[in-house]
């Protein structure tokens, strides 16, 4: 069938809105119609080229919210008319790591998603002839799309898509970070490197875990309104300071942090979050994504002393089993995800979100297919 | 009073085996009479002067066992005669780290120890009029020592002090790290890097936590034999392959292992060491003791699919809490210590003792204060 999409065409260049073709789904594959998707932080950095596994052309998106218009054969857990959230991290409840109750990184679909590929390896999307790449299992940016039945949650058709098409990423990712993966504790003192979207939803995770002390960090002041708005109890510029951010942290707080997260994908910046938690107990969540080939470093001391390093993906969250409760908390206001939203806006304008984020002047844009 | 030891005049130099003097303790100290000590790699790793925070002159020596002879004032948990461990992870159970519930690392007496001095700032030991730093909080290579009463562990009065002495530090080091630092269950599989005493502590703490495969990697071959009585299932040596080690083991553990445990103190192990752990879970605790300013890296990737980097010091173990009860499960068996004992001789031949460790020829040689 035919549908409007926002294709990257190539690396470092803008979208372009075209009719693009999507195949029926074929066994285990569903085709669902977006209705709304965020624009995240992950889709600027494929399309950069700095992605060393971005593809080209592609359909870019990963945040998305829509209703399932039909199922391939052998689908049984979605019918059309169902709502669902898209998930970049499958969950197929069968491989060993599904099994394992340790992780929430499903290997079943891993391989051909990262080529850009559906699982028999060809594409169900096409400009002209020709395939264009899936990305992450979702290429969002498109009314229709096709994805596997595992990687697709069912939420409550209630819900409001404008605003949980956000828990397909960024607000589930640092929201999962504080209790799936750190499991912070009343009264814990916490640190979050990065006032973007995900280090917005890892403050209000915190607030939701009772946090005590939230210490939100970012060389933007222009970021803190919006972060003591979310909870965040100390607003901190490491401009304002001539020591390193995880001496002054460190001094601020009696020894250090509980848990800290890095939200940005700077690697200098991991290295701080984790030299601010506290000797003994301390534990750093990275949560950004690195550029290609950068490494992280610190004194082994640093571990040995009690400190743990650990990363955070999607949130620790296990998409089919635990995203359709986080919609209905955000149905009941427990999550709230209104203050993400900065910007709504069609997908004709798909390239202004692009913009708005690279200023610094959104949090989300959401886009929507409505002329 | 007088006392034989052998003292560390400066660094690089042999010990010498000289009459020293031996001060009274004072409030919160005690006199203790060493019976036995073990000569450790980090004892080696100060008298060699690549230790920044090795001071001269010393005496060194920080695994051992004793009797006590006198105590100072306000001591109440210890009286002469009592038999002791010297700890030098001291345990206040008084200080924010003893009362987190959540940490090994008292902080109560950390300044001064870590200057080579008790908590008055003077020393108890000295030669000759000067005064000799005081090591590790213990100082165990003279038969006479002065300690805290904090740094003490009290112990059963029929252990065996010529086996028991090794609780002071290697295998509680290496047997802690399994039990409380990674909680290694039945079945996991581990990885354990570095065949010295601490390494094959680990491989007996794994099999007493019911490992499933325990995996032994030394480029020393000659330490395979010793590892396999201890309990390790496959006995690797890196050399014998072209590529990196963490990708040999990832394939031939289906992926990687559960927990891995560098007892060497090479940060390019420790990068091998989390490398080779599984995706999703796989946790690597660093115990060795890396050379200044060096510093372990990793990509960030590697913790955000779900690896685990903690260190360990003193394996986790509180000592005048959990100590005592790790030497009635030596007197019972449940611990066994003999194996680790390969060399027994008087405190005029500690020098040799350390020869013995250079050239890779000992475990633990232990030392004692008879004629």
């Amino acid at each position: 069938m035919k549908s409007r999409a926002a294709v990257a065409f190539k690396a470092g260049a803008p979208l372009e809105i075209v009719e693009i073709d999507v195949a029926p789904p074929k066994a285990g594959e569903v085709l669902v119609r977006i209705t709304h998707t965020g624009v995240c932080h992950t889709d600027a950095f494929t399309l950069s080229g700095d992605d060393p596994e971005g593809l080209f052309p592609t359909v870019l998106g990963h945040e998305g919210a829509g209703i399932v218009v039909e199922v391939g054969e052998s689908v049984t857990s979605l019918a059309p008319g169902d709502h669902v959230i898209p998930l970049y991290t499958a969950e197929c409840r069968e491989c060993k790591f599904c099994k394992s109750g340790k992780t929430n990184l499903c290997q079943k679909v891993r391989a051909t998603q990262g080529k850009g590929m559906m699982p028999d390896g060809t594409s169900r999307l096409s400009y002209q002839g020709q395939p264009l790449y899936h990305y992450m299992g979702c290429s969002t940016f498109s009314e229709y799309t096709v994805c596997n039945e595992i990687s697709l949650a069912k939420i409550n058709p209630e819900a409001p898509h404008e605003q949980v098409c956000l828990l397909g990423c960024g607000v589930t990712t640092g929201i999962g970070a504080v209790h799936n993966t750190a499991k912070v504790k009343p009264g814990d003192t916490i640190a979050v490197f990065g006032l973007g979207g995900i280090g917005l939803a890892v403050i209000q995770g915190a607030r939701q875990a009772k946090a005590g002390r939230i210490l939100a960090i970012d060389i933007n002041p222009g970021k803190f309104e919006k972060a003591r708005e979310m909870g965040a109890t100390d607003c901190i510029n490491p401009k304002d300071y001539q020591k390193p951010i995880q001496d002054v942290i460190v001094e601020m707080t009696d020894g250090g942090v509980d848990f800290s997260f890095e939200c940005i994908g700077n690697v200098d910046v991991m290295r701080a979050a984790l030299e601010c938690c506290h000797k003994g107990w301390g534990e750093s969540v990275i949560i950004g994504v690195a550029g290609a080939g950068q490494e992280i470093r610190t004194r082994p001391f640093q571990l040995v002393t009690g400190r743990v390093w650990r990363g955070s993906a999607f949130g620790g969250v296990k998409g089919r089993t635990q995203l359709p409760g986080m919609v209905e908390q955000a149905m009941r206001g427990e999550i709230e995800l209104a203050p993400f939203v900065t910007h709504t806006m069609p997908l004709t304008r798909i390239n202004e979100a692009f913009d708005l984020m690279h200023e610094g002047k959104s949090i989300r844009t959401v886009i929507h297919f409505q002329d």
